[in-house]
């Protein structure tokens, strides 16, 4: 079924589709839950809100956690919602200050589930220096588990808060982006979905992918103390690097030519998003930022970010372009072009 | 089974009990959510957390909401997600600046479900006067629905954080509250708990109980600007008013002598609760705060009650003793005494 062609009809349902950070998310987020909350602060749908205050601008973010399985290589739900959280804030330019949690446990789940996920909370919390300081639990009543390959596990689901200090003289500002600019990432994609995949066993086979979760904002503030004039930043989360660059040129009106070589990918990754036939450009991350930095400023922000571990294999993917209608375009590893669009619907459901 | 005297043993699961504001809950959060993430902010445990800032300090706090059903008399899921972190930052002596709206939505909940909880949060956000600056919304699978008497609704959970800015010259301090004090009460307890049960079809019989969820901000505002001398607020949420004084005297070594006589309650509401074998004394309300002044200051924080829509009911129900060991004592109806104790687990299941 099309359904983008399709009008809503009386008694429609939410479908699982809504919630993949797709096309259908977006639709269901400007006609049912913007409108009747609208005001100047929401309006602009950043990452998270410019808050006014006398000393300079808080910036607050929110988001919920719902992956399955809970715990997976490289992390687990815990880990997911502190550095999601506090990668929303660093984007914004902020200086995270404070992190909530808000638990919502299913009953039946193990104490030692919760234990697990607890510590990496306070694991990640730590790493990334920024403390947990209010919270809320509730408990739900036990649900049917699923069957065949989506096995819904007893539910643990997750919300983060996060309040921030907006950096002094920041000049982060989308509507800089300009011609030549230049198109940067901190590292190799697709890590994250394609490894909650493979574990969930729809590769067929094991996998040595683990997901790139991590707390980014020491690495952002490192760029943004470099002296590169840096513009845009996002994290490529759910829609992966091709809903960041779709937003970037629909919000712009700027064109973008991504070079398919120099996209960083594991061997693993490539022949994993192969097998699923999956754009490995539309596979979530959760520990890669994009940085549309000028020019000049190349040369600069890539050793910023290659001073930190977790931008060793920061590169260059590609520029932005005078090209129109504004579109964003890979050049692929044969010769070719095409253009990159942003992922529908859900393609990885409770990726995140 | 008698939990309370029963060591964990590994293998233990969380239990529906742990979501209900008692005893086994304080116990969770103690045992296994507090610890990995435990630092100087989060340690006082108070509704809110506050931040440092130049200017003062803000306030930052979350809530979950997991209700069923999500519309009821008098209200709905989404107005009590907005009230119940409205209040959560008034009794904390801030002004509510904004809030984050995390949704989580069950594929298959229909949209005019959406449409109809998020024209609530917008309406009850307004009527607060705190707008909704940043949000998130994630679908989750269907899974079964329930059987029998609690009919598990399709799922709509709401997660509220707000932040606010601590009033100047706030003096509200629980270790200020001293015999001789007054407990007041803007109104009559259990009607959002009584209402949801009542819709559930437990009391069989229709009930004209209504929710009393409402954002309390400006009421509260009105007693703290009246010059009273306000030492303790608290809204009586899950747990209701017993929870509230429980708290009170053990955070602070106080008793506390309630006159049932002089406790509002409506004559519905207390055939409801006799009829269920509850002490409305442990059943939520979602629009009752708890305030404790000194004793010169009763008339004035009354009046500044009454003033209000939300308080014209408001009165002192009980005084702040001496009584040792310190405990909360009610002077019964009857003329006899008994102690108020905080209720022990799950009483009411998802009551918001």
């Amino acid at each position: 079924m099309n359904v983008r062609e399709k009008p809503e009809h009386d008694g429609a349902r939410v479908l699982l589709a809504h919630g993949g950070g797709g096309e259908m998310m977006r639709r269901l987020i400007r006609d049912h839950i913007i409108p009747p909350v609208n005001n100047a602060q929401l309006a602009p749908l950043t990452d998270g809100a410019l808050l006014p205050d006398p000393r300079g601008q808080l910036v607050f973010t929110t988001d919920s956690y719902v992956v399955t399985p809970l715990v997976f290589p490289g992390g687990d739900i815990g880990r997911l919602a502190v550095a999601g959280t506090v990668n929303d804030l660093a984007v914004m330019g902020a200086i995270p200050l404070a992190l909530s949690l808000g638990l919502i446990l299913e009953e039946g789940l193990p104490l030692e589930v919760v234990d697990r996920v607890m510590a990496s909370v306070g694991a990640t919390a730590a790493e990334a220096g920024v403390p947990v300081v209010t919270g809320d639990t509730k408990v739900i009543e036990r649900r049917s588990t699923g069957e065949g390959n989506h096995p819904v596990a007893h539910g643990l689901f997750i919300n983060t808060a996060g309040v921030g200090r907006l950096r002094p003289g920041i000049e982060l500002d989308i509507q800089r982006v300009e011609p030549a600019d230049a198109v940067l990432i901190n590292g190799p994609i697709a890590e994250h979905g394609l490894a909650i995949m493979a574990l969930r066993n729809e590769l067929g086979f094991e996998s040595v992918l683990r997901s790139d979760a991590a707390p980014l904002n020491s690495l952002i503030a490192a760029v943004l103390d470099s002296g590169a004039d840096v513009k845009f930043l996002r994290d490529a989360t759910r829609g992966g690097l091709a809903e960041v660059l779709a937003d970037l040129s629909e919000s712009t009106g700027v064109s973008i030519e991504i070079d398919e070589r120099r996209v960083p990918i594991s061997p693993a990754a490539r022949n994993a998003a192969e097998m699923l036939g999956l754009d490995p450009l539309t596979v979530a991350n959760e520990g890669k930022v994009v940085c549309v930095v000028s020019r000049e400023s190349v040369s600069v922000a890539l050793a910023a970010f290659r001073s930190h571990p977790l931008g060793r294999h920061a590169v260059c993917i590609g520029e932005i372009t005078r090209a129109r209608p504004p579109l964003v375009e890979l050049r692929t590893r044969a010769g070719g072009r095409r253009i990159v669009q942003r992922p529908y619907g859900e393609e990885l459901p409770r990726i995140c």
